[in-house]
């Protein structure tokens, strides 16, 4: 009997979680597994604000995917992914092609810029290492120049976070806390140093509990952040941006722009011609493609519907996480022939949103919580995401524990 | 009676070693002495080439001038010098004016272009720890942005050292002693970096033994470095620069070029009336400006005749030092009304040029050498001038002991 190929797209939460329950479910008779991942590393997505604003080293937000997958088990293809053919059963890469029996597609997100003119060329986006390390570098970059230049521009201390979700919050926390040592560093006087954070909401982190968000914003502010809520980014130009809050427009000049508002499923999705909504497909319960039972789509290209709120759960590392452990699970019981499927259902455990190492805010199995508190229960987080993927040694080698 | 006010510019190595010696030499009551300097602290200019290639952290190369000044002696102004008026015995700066009785102009060194098309605008130079940091961000920077655009520039990765003198030669050791480190951090393939040294000189380190010439050339070559030496820098642009040897004109795309093949004195010397030649001031035997029995010029600023050569002494640390000793010797005998002063004579102990921390070539007391003798040479004389301003807690303090 022919053994079937499994193709696994993508070593992020979900992809990578796929694969290493997967290798543990089935014997290395009885499939080919094959992971393709554009790097040779896995890094954590929900750590990479920390990498950008340079609190965080980014070989510490990665480590080698052969670190923890069963080579026996398990082909490992470094290249980048450019179509599915669903009716051919075939993946496009950069320098090659793969045929598939069953196919996971779980390769992540990418920023939406939501067509603002201007974004996609002048700002950044915390989208992966290779973006995270040139945010640090572009900063440091900014402020180096503003001594070596005789005239000096006040602006190039200035930076921009367009957007105070959970993602710009959390890199806002992060960005005043570097702000004293990336001062020293480069002699510049605190006080010249403007952050400030664009929100076109009527509030920071919609959907948070309103107390929480409150504490989130007066930490920031005492700190140093300047927020313009309900105010929509209409511009982003070389220079800087420009803002309207109703009829007010006004520019901001600022030597770094970040935009951490919009998310969106792969681009790959589309390419593909699977029906999407800016690239997440709205999956079966058991996660898989209408119309191509054979395809799986988890993680961020994913859309589930909380049947609660009748809307969509947010991509977050918890849901890809849980869609890669089911996934592996159905996958196994496909590949013997045990035909029956368990349908995904998420398990939100909670939610924390880090304000810099020392500070957070959260909703945990249903209780509020700030502070220190907050904080551990935050690297608890993180460092569960390591436990799942690749035991207790990974969190040995990557985990978090300064804790206070 | 008045005590006489003497006014030093500049606290590179002759105005702070005028100063240190001068605050020995004279009593609290006999003068008032001030010095004024743009920053509050002093820099090692020869270790420069080190914190623009990232080798050494830029506080490693300066310390703050109130460690070694005495404060019950010496007022230290932290201003920036734009003009000087002889007649009115008179210095303007920015924030303020001093008037004196005797000045020291101490006012270093800037880089020179010799008018070359673009070089201001997209070349930077190793002139101080601002420039030199941006350097070394702006190299980071360059790499960094690599991985994270998705069209590969691989002249991001080629960094232009326009020069194969002193300064363009130890600069080059560093960054290929760099380079590994560099490749690892921002995951660049080595082979893609190019660094390449333009001279328009028939040799590299032009007035060298040639024999140490060719070990230099070829250890750096070893290391990596394209030399185009007879080759001039016609333009540089915002992509790199337009180079010429003989009638073959060529364009080098390049991410980074620094310019390190002309320095002149301080600009406040033209600006100030002297008569001069790219603000040097050919000055009398004890320094003075002919006509101006009152002002010292010293260091870079000054121009002083080899007579075994009839050429000008080149504009070295050693010579600035040396100088600024005798001149706080001349100052503590006109203080004094003590007239007779002491002419200046050089006395050029030898010359080691860095290849990188762990090599170098040098004719020390007229003897050869190369290797990790001329390396452990290099930094007996970088210890020897902390040692001479600040005496040995200073050289504890900021001495190189890492010898091999």
């Amino acid at each position: 009997m022919k053994k079937p190929n499994v193709v696994i797209l993508g070593a992020g939460y979900g992809g990578l979680m796929t694969t290493v329950r997967l290798q543990k479910l089935v014997g290395v008779n009885e499939a080919n597994i094959t992971l393709v991942n554009k790097n040779d590393y896995h890094y954590e997505t929900t750590w990479l604000h920390e990498a950008s604003a340079g609190t965080l080293h980014h070989d510490r937000v990665r480590y080698p995917i052969s670190d923890v997958i069963n080579r026996s088990k398990v082909n490992f293809i470094q290249d980048t992914v450019v179509k599915i053919l669903p009716d051919e059963k075939k993946v496009l890469m950069k320098n090659g092609e793969l045929t598939y029996d069953y196919l996971v597609v779980a390769l992540g997100f990418e920023s939406e810029t939501f067509g603002i003119k201007g974004l996609k060329e002048y700002a950044f986006s915390i989208s992966n290492v290779d973006s995270a390390r040139q945010i640090r570098e572009h900063i440091e970059y900014q402020f180096a120049t503003y001594n070596a230049e005789e005239e000096k521009k006040d602006e190039r201390l200035t930076i921009v976070v367009g957007g105070a979700g959970f993602t710009g919050i959390e890199f806002l926390g992060e960005l005043v806390n570097r702000m004293p040592q990336l001062c020293r560093e480069y002699d510049i006087d605190p006080h010249k140093v403007r952050i400030i954070c664009v929100e076109a909401a009527p509030t920071a982190l919609p959907g948070f509990d309103p107390e929480l968000v409150e504490y989130a914003v007066s930490q920031l502010e005492r700190k140093g952040v300047e927020f313009k809520i309900g105010t929509a980014i209409k511009e982003c130009t070389p220079d800087g941006i420009i803002v309207a809050k109703g009829d007010d427009v006004e520019e901001i000049k600022a030597g770094t722009v970040v935009w951490a508002a919009g998310v969106r499923g792969s681009r790959v999705i589309d390419e593909s011609g699977f029906e999407a909504m800016r690239g997440r497909v709205k999956v079966d319960p058991f996660l898989r493609v209408p119309g191509h039972e054979e395809i799986f789509i988890i993680g961020d290209c994913s859309l589930v519907i909380n049947e609660e709120t009748n809307r969509p759960y947010p991509p977050t590392a918890q849901i890809a996480i849980q869609q890669g452990e089911l996934c592996a699970k159905n996958l196994a019981a496909l590949i013997r022939g045990q035909g029956e499927l368990e349908p995904f259902k998420p398990d939100i455990k909670g939610t924390v949103c880090s304000l810099g190492h020392d500070d957070a805010i959260g909703v945990v199995f249903g209780k509020k919580m700030w502070g220190t508190k907050a904080s551990f229960m935050k690297k608890m987080v993180d460092n569960r995401a390591l436990y799942l993927i690749g035991g207790s040694s990974l969190v040995m080698k990557k985990g978090k524990f300064k804790f206070f």
